[in-house]
């Protein structure tokens, strides 16, 4: 079957494989793929900075955010042939830690999780995968190829749980969101503001185009300006874009007791002059949080599923700003002015 | 009556004057003061660079850290004459916020809120003051004047209940702990730590002398070299020093899942050189949570008061360094080196 795999740690050595197909093994779920999200996580593994294959293995099968159609399901797991399902990317270690063995897995204290397509599982960048059906998550036929966001949504899912688990330390009656960072996993933070009542603010560089219509239509503002100029406060940030100034900025500018979730993963390497002792004394005085969050469990993929399922579908739909064939998969890895989520498409014709 | 006065925004302007005393007024607490700890915002104050005066007043009583006798109590207050009471430094607006009226003050939305001795209201830095029953809380008498300690144990009570607040976001099992600063806040806090079970460890500038002794009677370790060196990741690290440098690295270096609870207020106006990018990604990848803890609430007093009752008497009149009489209060605005929690006196004779 084919498969997209790369040599990690080796930049572009991502290539469309010939592997043979997933031995059958008892009590797994047998899928054929139906489509892969293509994210900023994939792009740093292609160029080499990120990723490990699986042990005794040298190249990784790509791939985490999945869609697949179960060929085979093991009895009693909740699955059967036909259903939507969706594979968890994090598994915890045979010997899981405190977290991992609560089902908390995103929150893995050891570091000895393992994760498909980043860590040390192969991906789910081939056309058929397995997956114990405690990792496979059951997508309402309703989503459709749509459910190929139920990943980053549950990231997103994630991020809300805990930015409100956090804010309820004391009384939690936001009003106010700021999501800096208009791509995929910025629109479904949005989304999921709007889906919470609030009043939602998106930041991004793009000043016009589709990023600013998908805000208006959640009902949002729409910014392209600096934060310094936004002229309000936020008592939630959602932090989307990994930019080493925007995240030093959001986390000072915030409404007192404010939350900011980081959410977008940077690149080390830039010195940045930051007024540190201005940044702790207003975190203090202010009562602020500042929070990262990564990853997601159960929970948090069929929270993510739930949000989907409630949105605009449509809106939904526009997300998806380019589906490309399996075979031309190099087109899907490079990065097109406009783009907002790139899909692999595994079920189509070259 | 005698009173430690200030011209807010004007350096070294603090005085003892002679003031009339509080006129009486119906549902107030009449107490009257034993002692007064003096702490890095009185000496801020001091220094011009913060505090209020009252609404039509030039001057502000000083003081927050308050200890003294009931004189005279309201009926059903809960309090009597001759009882020990602390009184609660911040009070919400007459129109409060959403977290006010919760009793949350401590969490004060809008900023409304006064501060004894601090923020538009007078402080405790006199003879005899008064304070609705509301905002009194009750010592019990085991603590003696160790009470002062109150006000500093409710700052770390609250700083506590927050990290695990937060701590309990997910699955909440920490094990080691981290204090940076071993001042009166510092070593609370790790007493705090230590009653907890937590493995302790607290960092201080000093090399030696009672810092060390005092962390290491909580069954603690002492370090003085720089956070680098350690050797191991704090599950909780409680910031006390509010030195920039100190706050920027402890953000970045802690285990995952770590909470980084920012208590020191430090100054703003130095730049300082940050791996922004390395800090975002450290505390996403992570989960790590970085907050900012300031003031407290009657809950929070009254853990205090309990956290201080259950601690070793002894240990704790270590942690007063110096108690000056009321006449020589220049010498207690002093800092001296060795000092830990200085106190004014206002019982001893000159």
């Amino acid at each position: 079957m084919r498969a997209l795999t790369v040599l990690p740690g080796t930049a572009d050595s991502l290539q469309l494989d010939d592997i043979p197909d997933p031995p059958p093994r008892d009590g797994r779920v047998l899928v054929r793929a139906l489509a892969l999200g293509i994210c900023g996580t994939d792009r740093e593994i292609v160029s080499g900075e990120y990723g490990t294959a699986p042990p005794g293995e040298k190249r990784l099968v790509l791939g985490h955010e999945s869609l697949g159609r179960v060929e085979k399901a093991p009895p009693n797991s909740g699955l059967t042939e036909g259903d939507l399902v969706v594979g968890i990317v994090r598994q915890p270690d045979p010997v899981p830690c405190v977290n991992c063995a609560a089902g908390e897995w995103d929150m893995c204290r050891n570091g000895r999780y393992t994760e498909h397509g980043i860590k040390e599982r192969n991906g789910f960048g081939a056309e058929r995968w397995q997956i114990d059906p405690a990792f496979a998550v059951k997508v309402d036929p309703a989503l459709g190829d749509l459910g190929v966001l139920v990943e980053p949504a549950s990231i997103v899912a994630k991020a809300w749980e805990h930015t409100e688990r956090i804010g309820r330390r004391a009384v939690w009656e936001p009003r106010c969101v700021l999501v800096t960072g208009a791509g995929p996993i910025g629109l479904l933070a949005a989304l999921l503001a709007a889906q919470r009542g609030l009043e939602l603010h998106v930041l991004d560089r793009a000043t016009s185009g589709l990023k600013p219509a998908l805000v208006r239509a959640l009902g949002g503002t729409y910014h392209s300006g600096s934060i310094g100029e936004l002229g309000f406060e936020a008592d939630v940030v959602v932090e989307c874009t990994g930019a080493p100034q925007v995240v030093i900025e959001v986390m000072g500018r915030n409404a007192p007791n404010g939350i900011v979730c980081l959410a977008g993963v940077s690149a080390a390497g830039t010195q940045t002059l930051v007024d540190a002792g201005a940044l702790n004394r207003t975190i203090v005085l202010q009562n602020d949080v500042v929070f990262g969050s990564v990853n997601a469990n159960r929970r948090h993929y069929e929270a993510g599923v739930a949000a989907l399922l409630r949105a605009d579908q449509a809106w939904l739909r526009r997300l998806v700003t380019r589906r490309v064939p399996l075979s031309r998969w190099r087109e899907a890895l490079e990065p097109q002015p406009g783009d907002v989520k790139t899909v692999l498409d595994f079920t189509a014709a070259a």
